[in-house]
């Protein structure tokens, strides 16, 4: 079988008026067939998971359960890997992303959401801290602004569905552009997501991003990079880039990784 | 066919005397047969490239070449693309690892070398800047020091051969058990690689690890890492990190990273 969707939703997506992004993602996972695992551990708070459970079941998912992994001792929990066996699909809350890599990094459970996404279909998807760890190279943490600057950027090993992006989340809000060409000034193999809040990249099995929610993401694409000053900026010092094209992409457009075409709703609403 | 040899050396290898990681660095790609490809891009020197071509023309390779990519453009040279879709091992000199990234990173070049070293037996190796690279978390820069602390290290994507491992070079020289222990401590998926100079591991395909030259190798393996503080450390704060093993390797000894079982010289001569 195929990969399955990958799902990172900018945080402070709708919950409860009109959840588009929610609901889409119960559709993915299988709708009122779906067994949702939810993981909370990037939150500190204990009502995180239960109250994903709880939009859920109201959303039409029969199966939701949220498996709380508070210490890595927890990833070797036989039943709660058994759960993670039978999903259609997982759902990762917000809080820090580092939470969830220094608790779950190198476990079992980060090597079945790996193996799982890439070989058998399972949908995974995340909201803020949970939708930067869905990637190989995450943005750990960072300074706002809209200029790249040496050391603005912090990467880290994220759970590694795939190498093909890097995600950075509240990115309007938040002001992100600049630690997001940081990080591709390093190296501009990977494609840049900004995704705003209430704002999802459905990205379907053949890479295709599909966007759902009320802001826009904007697409980094450095595959044509002629220049970065990476190699010799000092430190905070700001760092040239040259050649990256850029795509400001609102619900119904969508981007196709592997050709780098980008696609407006009116082209692609038959 | 399987993967090839993955080489990285920890610096300031021996040249001259008795070169014995360059000679068997020819060995595995060939010997006289081999067609060695050099890449000085991290180097600003312009006889680096040079030097070792001589250097393996004395050591008994019949054919090596410098292939001085300057520029992104200089990636799609077809004559160079051909060049390294002929070679049976590719070596990456010294310099600057950011110098790599930011000129190599997301071309066709790099794409052969992974493609190459992962489905066709090419070897790839290099020394301090060219080791680092390899692999796909990359250390691109950091502080001394043995213990580790928050914002003491930074990591950029590498050429991505492998996922299996994170390098540091110059390891004893330069004080860097700290910054190696901080890239670990965000995400213990990796093997920590510190390479001291004159020091190279040769990684044979099934990813064993054998120790050549005159100093040590260090393995941080925290397969069995059972609590990080990353995720709660402040800037410059030193972080705790529990349940690390950690092995010294020196010359003849080896480390199996599938099983993580490391063997001494005298258990594994015959």
């Amino acid at each position: 079988m195929s990969r399955g969707y990958l799902i990172p939703i900018g945080g402070a997506e709708e919950k409860f008026r009109a959840p588009a992004i929610l609901q889409r993602f119960a559709a993915v996972c299988g709708g009122s067939e779906a067994r949702l695992v939810i993981i909370p551990t990037a939150s500190r708070l204990q009502e995180t998971g239960p109250r994903y459970v709880e939009i859920f079941q109201e959303l039409g998912v029969a199966h939701a359960i949220s498996l709380p992994f508070e210490e890595r001792k927890d990833c070797a929990r036989e039943d709660w890997l058994e759960e993670l066996q039978k999903a259609t699909g997982v759902f990762i809350t917000g809080g820090n992303q580092l939470r969830l890599s220094t608790t779950i990094g190198g476990t079992a459970v980060a090597d079945i959401l790996r193996h799982r996404n890439n070989h058998e279909g399972l949908t995974v998807g995340g909201t803020s801290a949970g939708a930067s760890i869905l990637s190989e190279h995450m943005i750990a943490y960072g300074e706002e602004g809209g200029t790249p600057r040496c050391d603005m950027v912090s990467l880290a090993p994220g759970f590694g569905l795939t190498h093909e992006f890097i995600v950075d989340q509240h990115f309007q809000q938040r002001d992100r552009l600049g630690r997001l060409l940081t990080a591709l000034a390093f190296n501009p193999r990977p494609v840049g997501i900004g995704l705003d809040e209430d704002t999802a990249a459905f990205i379907s099995p053949d890479d295709e991003i599909e966007v759902v929610g009320s802001g826009a993401i904007t697409i980094i694409d450095p595959s044509h990079m002629e220049y970065s000053s990476m190699d010799s900026a000092r430190r905070h010092e700001a760092v040239s880039v040259l050649g990256i094209r850029l795509h400001i992409l609102t619900e119904g457009c969508t981007f196709h990784i592997p050709s780098r075409v980008a696609s407006h709703a009116s082209a692609t609403t038959p």
